[in-house]
C-alpha cells in the first residue's frame, strides 16, 4: 500500500545502507569467532567431520546471505553508470549462489560421511527452495535484462517483479539462515553461554541486515 | 527500488489476496490436526503440562500469525468505507496482539511449571522483540491515526513508515514462527513421520501466507 508512495519517505537511504555494511562486517567477525574459537575450525576434507559441517554456516551466512544482500544494494552502493551497477548486481548474486551451492555440498558431505538423513527438516526444505529460486531467478533475470535482453518496454514491465520476487527469494534466505542456527543451537545442546549468546547475536544481527537491506531499496538514493 | 513504481504491474492484488485466505484455512486445519490428533491437546491448566505448551503455537499461528495478516490486509479485503476499514485493520490487530500475548503467557507458565529456563533462544529473543515491537507500533499508530490523531499532513508523512514498519515487523513474525517451528521439531525428536511432515508443510504454508500478504500490500486493488 504504502510501498507506493514512496515519495512520502523524507529520510534517504544512506543511514540504513551504511548500516547494512556496518552490520556485515559485525556479522563476518561473530560467525569467524564461533566457527574458529569455539567449533573446530573448517575444512573441505577431514576426519573430524565438525569441520565440514562448518564451511556449511560459513559459506551460507558470509557468502549466501551477505552478499546477495550487498548484490541487491548495488544500485545505491557502487558509484559508477547504471550498466555497471547491474554488471556489479548480477555478478555479486552469481557469486552468491555460488557461495550457496557450496555450502549446500559441505552439509551433504557432512550428512553423507556420517550417514545422517538427508533433507526432513523444514530449515533443509526453505534452503532448497531459496537456492532452487535464486538460480532460476538469477538465469530469468540474466536472459530478460543482461543478454540476450528482451525490449525496452518488456524489461520496464518486468523490472517491478524482478525486485519483487527477489526480494521474497532474500526473505526466504533469511528464514533459512535464522532456522538453521537455531537448529545448530539445540543440536549442540546450547542454553546459556558465550557460544550460545555469539549464535543468538549472529540471528539478530542478520535481522538487522535484512531489514536494513530492505530500507535500502525502498528508499531514495539521496 | 522497484517498489516504487508499482505503477508498473500489471496483476492486480485479487488472487494473492485470496491465495492468502486460503493458505490461512489450510494452516487452521493443519495446526488443528497437529495438536489434537498427534499432540496431547489443549489446556491452560492441567497436570498434562504438555498441553499447556500447545497453546503456545495455537495462539501464535492462527491467532497471532494469521490475524496479524489478515489486518494488513483489511484495506483490500473489507468492502465498506475507508474509516471503518481503519477500524477493522486496528481491531484485528489488537485481538491479534492480545492472542500473541496469552499465546506467550502459555509457554512462560509451561516453562515455569516444569523448571525449564527462559529466554535462552533465538525463538524467545525474536519473538519477544516482536511482540514488544508490535504493541509498541500499535499504540503510536492509534495515537496518530485514530485518536487523539496527528494532523492530516503529519499522517500523510508517518503512513509510508506505518506500513513499512509494520511489515517488517510482520517479517518478524513470520521468522519468530518458523524458528518456533523448528525448536519443537527437534524436541519432538521427528525425523520422517506424518506428523514430522505436518509440522514442515505447516512451515510451508506459514511462508506462502507471508508472501501472499506482502504481494496483496503491494499490488493496485483491481
Amino acid at each position: 500500500m504504502a510501498l507506493k508512495r514512496s515519495s512520502g519517505y523524507q529520510a534517504p537511504a544512506f543511514p540504513f545502507t551504511m548500516l547494512a555494511h556496518l552490520v556485515a562486517l559485525a556479522v563476518i567477525a561473530l560467525v569467524l569467532v564461533w566457527l574458529l574459537h569455539f567449533r573446530e575450525g573448517l575444512a573441505f576434507r577431514s576426519d573430524d567431520k565438525a569441520k565440514i559441517f562448518n564451511v556449511h554456516p560459513l559459506l551460507m551466512l558470509l557468502g549466501f546471505v551477505l552478499i546477495s544482500g550487498e548484490a541487491i544494494m548495488a544500485y545505491k552502493t557502487v558509484p559508477t553508470i547504471r550498466k555497471r551497477q547491474k554488471l556489479f548486481h548480477l555478478l555479486l548474486h552469481l557469486i552468491a549462489f555460488v557461495a550457496g551451492v557450496l555450502g549446500i555440498y559441505a552439509v551433504f558431505k557432512f550428512h553423507h560421511d556420517l550417514r545422517f538423513p538427508h533433507m526432513y527438516s523444514l530449515h533443509s526444505w526453505l534452503g532448497m527452495s531459496t537456492i532452487s529460486l535464486f538460480g532460476l531467478q538469477w538465469l530469468f533475470s540474466f536472459f530478460s535484462f543482461w543478454y540476450p535482453r528482451a525490449q525496452a518496454s518488456t524489461r520496464a514491465r518486468l523490472a517491478p517483479w524482478h525486485a519483487v520476487f527477489g526480494l521474497a527469494i532474500f526473505f526466504m534466505a533469511i528464514l533459512s539462515a535464522e532456522t538453521g542456527l537455531v537448529e545448530k543451537f539445540i543440536f549442540l545442546g546450547l542454553h546459556r553461554s558465550q557460544e550460545a549468546l555469539i549464535l543468538n547475536f549472529t540471528g539478530l544481527l542478520v535481522l538487522v541486515f535484512a531489514v536494513s537491506v530492505g530500507l535500502t531499496v525502498l528508499l531514495p538514493s539521496a
